[in-house]
């Protein structure tokens, strides 16, 4: 909307006037698209030898934007990202994407647009069109329920329960980085005030605030056929790890040396008097991808690494069941992979 | 999950064990699904010769269930059935489901799985599956997010932008039910105590719980080629024929007295001293379908009525643009068709 005024409120705009704003400020024009926004259900056509991905988020998010630690624009790129990489953890292409908000009246109705601006800008890259949603009122937080619609090439999709004992496990990127960030940004709104950040808090930070979906590598796991299984590292490598062995009925073994942490994460850890390791194991919201492929691919593997310009890291291997899931520490000593990890019902 | 004791939190039980709690109570087993809940997308198989039809609906309720108008099962059905409706609306057979939740972690784990419960039953005639959703802590609110796929015969889905100068305009069913019944909990719970209802106000009351979606209608419609566009009815009559004249820029007449008023719609309007016409035309929530057919069908239109044994009442007609939208109240007088109904960042 154009008439950029803080006086017009989601009250005298009204549901419809939001859904028209939406639409102006992100058309959807690609062919497969019958109809988007604006009919009781979007229409599309199928796309022969495809099969169909779908994957929904919630968020939730203060509308507290000025003293909290997010721009309602990080808030909309988090929960773009956090759809975005349910479809790059099964390999597949983003395709569209329906988004509900429910938000105060008292919200502005410029923090709702720039909401929407940056799931828009997180899909961006990746044309993903909006092809519906719906919105309702909230009594004081924001509600965020997006769903992405992405495409696969028939019976292609990395699911989490193919790894096979005797897998290399991978990493995209490095891992940890998007926990320190939220822990800094949570330790400085203590505080109250704005504050001067360092290069290794910018940096942290802004791995929390605008994580990158690792879609092409998905993509490219795909279709060089060279993963087994993968999955997203949303609620934190340890327990992403026993998704993947509880799915796949196998154990496995993590090196804990070999886990790529930025030197960023060290910094800070180092001046947090944390362990980054426990950070890089528990800590959620990565987004980065974790995946499983034969040894004999492990030269194709370093090929899409230096093809992204991402790193991938060979972490462990993929073990049989009865090993359990084990993390092998330097020097020798094993402990097992602790389980706990961010669980939305659970303190963090 | 069968240990229902009431001491078991979402606390205890985490996001995972909801899950699978869910997982357990509605299992999915169409052979179209390739991998449904459980993964980070699910996987579907498109069907030749179909077109995808998808819709979203966020949901807000009370946690306050005991003091509260309708129980955890009402707000769960009411949910499931504004989905259907929109597969209704566009002659479509509902598939597929993802219910995101967000809930505060002292609501009591029975309680989620009644609202869970009342979606599956509402969705259980149609046979839709839950494919699946994402779970998160709300700090005072329940919050429901439901998205829908379905299919439909391509190029024959029913929207809003085709009605034609001349059709006929038909709803189905008896319209404002469900307002009234609103009404009725609304007053009653302002009282703070169980009441005595009259048997007028058990029928409307459940016509607000517990609404049918009218999919079989709306599928004969589209088989039978009888229909130029439809709608569900959600928004209030009123509200709803206007988004047809606007996405079909055209006109309307409704004929006040042709209005299918139940009975004991009128009988509350007496005693409460409002005007049922204004609840017929304002009240949202009836999931009715609303669509216009040409005249020459007319005879058709009525043996859908007859099939499905739901009244289908021929209630106006579509006209010029120029001509607006008009009521023709007994006697000739013509007044403008009233604009506002519910919307949700407005007040009712």
């Amino acid at each position: 909307m154009n008439r950029s005024s803080t006086r017009d409120s989601l009250k005298t705009i009204g549901e419809f006037g939001l859904i028209r704003n939406v639409k102006r400020q992100w058309p959807a024009s690609s062919p497969w698209i019958i109809t988007g926004i604006g009919d009781d259900a979007a229409i599309l056509k199928a796309r022969r030898g495809e099969q169909l991905l779908i994957s929904t988020d919630i968020l939730m998010g203060s509308i507290h934007f000025d003293l909290d630690y997010q721009t309602p624009k990080d808030l909309g790129w988090r929960a773009g990202v956090a759809n975005l990489s349910d479809i790059a953890a099964m390999g597949g292409t983003p395709l569209y994407l329906l988004v509900s908000i429910a938000v105060p009246v008292r919200v502005p109705p410029r923090h709702v647009r720039e909401l929407y601006r940056g799931i828009q800008a997180a899909c961006h890259p990746f044309n993903v069109e909006l092809i519906g949603g719906d919105t309702s009122s909230s009594p004081s937080q924001i509600f965020l329920s997006l769903t992405i619609v992405g495409s696969i090439r028939a019976n292609r999709a990395l699911t989490r329960n193919k790894a096979e004992i005797g897998d290399r496990l991978y990493v995209t990127g490095t891992i940890g980085d998007s926990n320190a960030g939220l822990r800094i940004l949570q330790s400085h709104q203590a505080n109250r005030r704005p504050f001067r950040r360092s290069a290794v808090e910018t940096f942290l930070i802004r791995r929390h605030l605008r994580p990158a979906p690792r879609i092409h590598i998905g993509q490219l796991l795909v279709n060089r056929k060279l993963a087994h299984a993968a999955i997203d590292l949303s609620d934190g490598l340890s327990s992403d790890v026993g998704h993947v062995c509880e799915g796949s009925r196998v154990g496995a073994e993590i090196h804990a040396d070999a886990l790529p942490l930025s030197s960023q994460l060290r910094a800070f850890a180092r001046q947090d008097k944390t362990d980054p390791l426990n950070i890089a194991l528990r800590g959620g919201e990565d987004y980065e991808l974790l995946f499983t492929a034969p040894a004999k691919h492990h030269q194709n593997v370093l090929r899409v690494s230096e093809q992204t310009r991402v790193p991938i890291t060979c972490i462990g291997e993929i073990k049989p069941k009865a090993f359990g899931r084990q993390l092998a520490l330097p020097g020798g000593r094993k402990q097992k992979l602790p389980n706990e990890s961010f669980q939305h019902f659970r303190s963090r």
